[in-house]
């Protein structure tokens, strides 16, 4: 059996962005956008100036932590609760009349455990319009939440949810479908 | 099937405090409870002037968010560990001789993710004499821990626990009794 | 049945250093460890200044809590991710190519449930060379993850995970063998 070398590591496809966008970003996510205060307007202002495409009447909430924000998209209508993390190494596209709800985590960055090198990989995800993201879930990588669907708090996702069902649990399984009426 | 429209969410019978005291809140709870100070009675003494009920002997860790101090009471030698969070958008009541570990999170509002208008819906939360949140676990809305249960370290707890039961996973579910001799 | 009475909690047995070293420690470990900059070398300097081993070709990244340096030791070409938190009241030992992902707590302390005084026990952690510790993934005292073991996203280990196997979810449980070719 072979063994790990994480000292072999290398990453030549993973090209986010260039050295200085993501130094500022740095600073600017630390300052505008992590930090406590309480104003939406100013952190949907300064996600865009950094490329992320943004629809109209969304809610960003205090501490929250993006990654990548030229390679996030939300739709209208959205809320991005309180010390939500979207570590988008990839594509977050998150449609309208989401809630991700406070504490919630987004995953797209994977690791080859059957590689010595322990390549990374990356999985785009997709929140369609009207799902529901509980607190303190976590979406692992190459999870896809459909339209409507809802993940419950605490739920931890590592799976295609499909529209209009409810998931409860770690792993989480199927609990119950979601009538709107 | 109906959709959620998030833009028609009113929320008019959440009158959690007013703006001026939750703006002024918003403020202390970032400077004092939040921040990484080690200093128990200053947060006891900024959470009381605020309205919180606290008893005596208490323990209060950094990084500790709380939403409404108005809406808080704790008893006599209860310990809230470090970035405990209680996000108590109504009453959470916490009795004495209680333990709630590092990084664990309450949680009181929930929606009505069978409404178009995903209404906010509000669950105080008690947390009885001698009872244990282990660390990292996640109370959730409509939860009750009864006196001397415990909650296992990371588990969710969507339930009543009984008292002197043992709770563990997620979805949590009952381990065993607990004996104090 | 006894209750728990938090009031007679002592704890003669913990000297985890001088009030000195830790009062120190506690502000350094909040400018230099668990801010916001980038830097590895800056933390890794002032965490062996304080007195932890760390090999060389490690990263340790932004927004990580750790409890007492002296008592860490780290090997070589090991990585810490972002917000991890490793609350080390007592030794944990992390081997070399070793993944710890953003987001992961390891936690040392537990209490007896079942004294009226709430004793502190300390649990020492080992994890080995090799072993991938996913993001958001809970530790908890008495666990061991031993050489090449992976444990998944948010997974709540209370367990040993035996050498190149891979275990999920809440309490988590063996999903299958790790092979690396």
């Amino acid at each position: 059996m072979k063994n790990v070398d994480l000292s072999k590591f290398v990453n030549p496809n993973y090209q986010p962005g260039s050295f200085l966008k993501r130094s500022l970003w740095f600073v600017f996510n630390s300052l505008f956008i992590k930090s406590s205060h309480p104003f939406t307007s100013l952190r949907t202002f300064v996600l865009k100036v950094f490329g992320a495409q943004i629809g109209k009447g969304c809610v960003i909430r205090p501490g929250v932590n993006i990654k990548h924000p030229w390679l996030l998209a939300i739709g209208d209508h959205t809320w991005i609760g309180e010390n939500v993390w979207i570590d988008n190494l990839t594509d977050v596209s998150i449609g309208s009349h989401v809630c991700i709800s406070q504490g919630a985590t987004i995953i797209t960055g994977n690791h080859r455990w059957d590689k010595e090198g322990f390549d990374l990989t990356l999985h785009p995800i997709t929140i369609e319009n009207g799902a529901w993201i509980g607190a303190k879930a976590v979406i692992l990588p190459g999870s896809k939440i459909e339209t409507h669907a809802v993940v419950s708090g605490g739920a931890v996702i590592h799976a295609i949810i499909p529209s209009f069902e409810i998931w409860q649990g770690n792993p989480a399984t199927f609990l119950k479908k979601r009538i709107i009426n």
